[in-house]
């Protein structure tokens, strides 16, 4: 059932917490693919029912980024998330979340703001607001849907550590549920900006798998000496690989870590072409 | 009764929300007084559960504020709760709020961030911060309490107006209850601070609200220029007051108005000796 108002989503949830019913989130921006299923399926089995939010959030796109063309395939979004069991798609337009003529800075909106240590690092150092963003609308999703757990894919690690810290430190009444990093057969790591790619940047793309896997190899057989670690990246790079970082943090604060250890997640970014690629792994 | 952990409140909010009943939330900094009790007394009416939170909050006062000398009287809150019928009195230390050696900027905190276009003005515009920090400690007594109403004083217009601009912008789950300012028979508006002043400047005190009742007058005479109804407010003041703002701005949106209507909220600020004032009156 796809609901577009808040005022809707907002009576059904009600009815269910009225008998009892635990109801599970999976936010999403949509072009649902076999990652999303993967924390889709999590929630419809850890939960009596499933809310899949879609909405394509303008605010966490940054100047020059791809809004306007980031894909929209609501149809097969629908009929993914029946076929795994979600009870509701909550996809609502822009001005149903951010009100009409609205103006979307912070002149005129509440932003929440996650902190500067978390973000000024990775992912956000490139993509400034965009983490603003991010939790601005999962807070408001949260509000919207008072879901008892939510699901995120440990592909976007950053984003993640921000969220759980955002409802730490905003003591949010949602538990949060890491899921694992779902591959095609490939290696490669599923996103909806896998799309842009093609065929022959889907081969350079294996790049970020080979050498993630390679260092968690290498750290396995007793390198934990981070400089090391990093060098055995470098073969798997060519020309048509724009290294963006490629870094070594503590998995829970994203604290820089002096050497490897067993808490350490390595996160690299990766431009091929246009198409802006991360990946992550845990040592 | 009063209870100092989150977990002990959101326990008693949880077992009463199964029994169906409505919580009202009435945030305070304690140092109750009767405009205090006015939204305590309103919450016990509208509401079957009142919960009253007393928390001096660290993150809004300003660098050179009087965080350490703030009226804290615990004991007497409690008596005055109990005997207008809250049922909890929430009284967390900064260690439940923030956790402990945490350090509260920015760097390392998540903040819910208020539009600058409603907070650089009247109060916001000398007390960098303050609302900021006002933000986010609500934003986290709603999601530690889960209260259906939360009532706040008009006296403190501006905050009011950016809390209810949260709440709309952020789809909290709360109905905002507004509350009249109450007044000392002399009409002086109740505050905390007012503990501050000396007979004499007590005496002094009284410009605001004569400067503002006056304004009111020749509003309902029929001036409606701004200019000539601020023209009126000097008389009432002498060496002795510090003038800090006479605004007169939307009740809604804090817009500046360009000729006085029925929407229109004056605002005052005045310091006398260290204690600073503020007051303000619906056309």
């Amino acid at each position: 059932m796809i609901l577009h108002t808040i005022a809707e989503v907002r009576e059904q949830v009600k009815k269910w917490k009225k008998e009892g019913l635990t109801v599970g989130l999976v936010p999403t921006m949509g072009a649902l693919h076999a990652g999303h299923r993967s924390l889709i399926e999590k929630s419809v089995e850890k939960c009596d029912k499933t809310v899949v939010s879609v909405f394509v959030n303008p605010i966490q796109f940054c100047p020059g980024e791809d809004l306007d063309k980031y894909p929209r395939t609501l149809n097969e979004d629908n009929e993914l998330c029946e076929k795994v069991g979600a009870d509701i798609i909550f996809a609502p337009s822009p001005k149903e979340m951010y009100g009409e003529g609205h103006i979307l800075s912070n002149d005129f909106l509440t932003y929440v703001i996650p902190p500067y240590f978390y973000v000024n690092k990775l992912c956000g150092k490139s993509r400034v607001g965009h983490f603003d963003g991010v939790c601005t609308v999962v807070n408001k999703l949260f509000n919207i849907v008072q879901p008892d757990f939510a699901f995120f894919g440990q592909k976007d690690a950053q984003q993640l550590i921000i969220i759980r810290k955002m409802v730490k430190d905003l003591n949010i009444p949602v538990e949060i549920i890491p899921c694992p990093i779902v591959r095609e057969e490939s290696g490669l790591a599923l996103s909806s900006r896998n799309k842009y790619l093609n065929n022959e940047q889907k081969g350079y793309a294996l790049a970020l798998r080979k050498i993630l896997f390679n260092i968690k190899a290498c750290y396995d057989k007793g390198i934990k000496d981070i400089e090391a670690l990093k060098e055995t990246a470098y073969p798997y790079l060519n020309e048509h690989h724009n290294l963006e970082y490629l870094e070594f943090l503590d998995a829970d604060t994203l604290d820089e870590k002096k050497s490897a250890d067993d808490n350490t997640r390595v996160f690299i970014a990766v431009k091929i072409g246009d198409v802006r690629l991360i990946d992550n792994i845990m040592l």
